[in-house]
């Protein structure tokens, strides 16, 4: 979702189309936010999994469709049980403290989760201690799953510095010869913190729980789409408004993506539905036409398409993980340029010249008659 | 909610209280930071009436306790009609741009706004130019209601400087001899903007409509509060943490309020259960005990009461105007200090002698354990 684009348009009798806009606003904000945190999130931590930890913290029962919308941004599971029941999304979980404080001691706490969950023994390690008590109880808790033929598979570090523990509980580990326990981190995670930790500490985390930071798209909580009245009954309309940048575009439109000489993302255009986007040669900045860019040897695709008509649902059900694969074959092609967390590259929409012609007819118009 | 103070215990069977957990955590986390920023609002916009308009960039399902927690909170009334109905909230709402878009003119739409709401005609003025054509326009159909013995209660601007345009369309309503026509305003709105607005700029604005920020919680988009384990089968437990704030407190628990001299809230003390308040002469800083306040000499209150016993809910049923109205008086009694946006004097909370004997006594016990 680009600046200014009509990423939707909605067609009917003005009462039907002025009762949707509220719950389509509601949905497409909310959950474009928070599928986008996540592929930030995906971006960075590359190959390795992170789960959605967020129910906590996410927005009462908004709860449910921010978990669908973590997994398709890129978490690779969630605890939030019900979203995954609901949307078969993969469910995954690590022990609480209290299971540990629930125990007289770390120890018998960590043995009798081995073997309750043999297969899936992740061991919570920072209840009382993590290098001097929680870690050397992990490993000998693995030395006896291995006596019986299992195999402990993680440990979570869930506090402190997460760069410093996790190097001192990998050497822990690999002194012990478990080079192929994990190691997991949680606790305030969002795309900046990994960033650091992976790129700059080189921490030994394999894989991350993240919650409260995603869960509520942290630090904007709220993307700003609007939903405009842009036609009736033929005639174009359009809004005016003190501040330019909420101009609207009237008229019924279409959109389209060019593609650049590798095949990358390179611009948008905004036409009016009745152009042939073959016959557009230049497409021109919004307010400032002189910024413009000749497009007409490029590819390009129609990026809309009819997905509820008289009623009827027309797009085939996919689950979030099919969702995910789509967006991430889709996110290769937006160059690295505007993935960039500090000062990224504007990615630049333009308009056609019918377009500009008929929104500035209107404008001189509009100016006569109020 | 202060900093670390047990608000809610829960007791049952382990299993029972893990269940209940997230849930639990959910609701109050979302619930009271909403109700927190709506709370900022009204402490600022005092006797001016703000309307809940977060619906459309509230999170989802979310958005019906949303709206209830900002009426909870200071909002007068929502434009969420779902939460209006089952929360017995006022709705309240006016007209949208593309009502005046959907007309040949603003003034037939002013018109036909008019006449269809009578009782309640609040005119939307910026959907072309507020000063030139919204405000003119709405005078002219002002004078049409005074003809047939109606009133227009007010106009509403959405964009642009709102404590310049306030002021330019005060002056031309006052000229045209509608002292009475009130400004409504709108635009991504909060307490700082509301601030600076009527304290600073002297905004001739008698109304808010509020969105985005107070529905989201912007910018602090989650409320932390946690869901620990303190004691099973009699035995006090504690988590520890490499970060020191993250260290709980052992033992079931109860909260008391002190009040100064003036009846204001003083401190807040968390005792052991088995303790009598009474007999409490002294709190303690929770880290450092170095820190402490006598506190004999002051009234005091024990603030948690049951709510649900067996299944069944002990509290009496609220609508969310009166639980603002209980939160309003209690609001009254935080020392204004407290409530200052920048730097808040930070509101301070002891523990008892012997909660922090416990405490230690279980420190030492767990470092020798483990």
């Amino acid at each position: 979702m680009f600046p200014n684009e009509p990423i939707l348009s909605v067609e009917g009798n003005i009462i039907e189309c002025q009762l949707v806009e509220s719950i389509l606003l509601n949905i497409l904000n909310f959950e474009s936010l928070i599928a986008t945190k996540a592929y930030r999130i995906k971006h960075i931590a590359g190959e390795k999994l992170f789960a959605d930890f967020g129910l906590r913290r996410a927005q009462d029962f908004g709860s449910i469709h921010a978990s669908r919308a973590a997994c398709i941004g890129g978490a690779s599971s969630t605890s939030n049980t019900l979203a995954g029941k609901i949307y078969d999304i993969p469910v995954s979980g690590t022990m609480a403290h209290s299971w540990v404080q629930s125990f007289d001691s770390e120890l018998e706490a960590f043995r009798a989760f081995a073997e309750t969950n043999p297969d899936n023994t992740i061991l919570l390690v920072d209840t009382y201690d993590t290098l001097k008590s929680g870690v050397p109880n992990a490993i000998t808790i693995s030395h006896e799953m291995a006596a019986r033929g299992e195999k402990l598979k993680a440990i979570r570090l869930d506090s402190g510095d997460l760069a410093y523990l996790s190097k001192k509980a990998r050497k822990q580990l690999d002194d012990a010869g478990l080079h192929d326990v994990q190691i997991l981190a949680s606790n305030q995670l969002n795309e900046y913190v990994i960033k650091t930790l992976l790129l700059d500490q080189n921490a030994a985390i394999d894989g991350f729980g993240i919650g409260t930071e995603m869960i509520t798209g942290k630090s904007d909580a709220a993307l700003d789409g609007v939903y405009k009245l842009t036609e009736i009954d033929g005639e174009p309309k359009m809004k005016f408004s003190e501040n330019i940048e909420k101009i609207t575009l009237p008229g019924k439109k279409q959109l389209v993506r060019y593609f650049d000489e590798e095949g990358k993302f390179y611009r948008d255009g905004i036409f009016l539905q009745d152009e042939n986007p073959k016959e557009i040669d230049t497409i021109y900045h919004r307010i400032y036409p002189e910024k413009n860019t000749e497009v007409s040897k490029f590819k390009f695709e129609l990026i809309r398409e009819k997905v509820v008509e008289q009623g009827n649902v027309l797009l085939q059900h996919k689950s979030p993980v099919e969702i995910h694969k789509y967006l991430i074959s889709r996110a290769a092609l937006l160059p690295d340029e505007h993935k960039r967390f500090i000062s990224p590259h504007l990615y630049k929409v333009g308009i056609s010249n019918k377009l500009m012609a008929t929104r500035n007819a209107l404008t001189q118009k509009l100016r006569t008659l109020h």
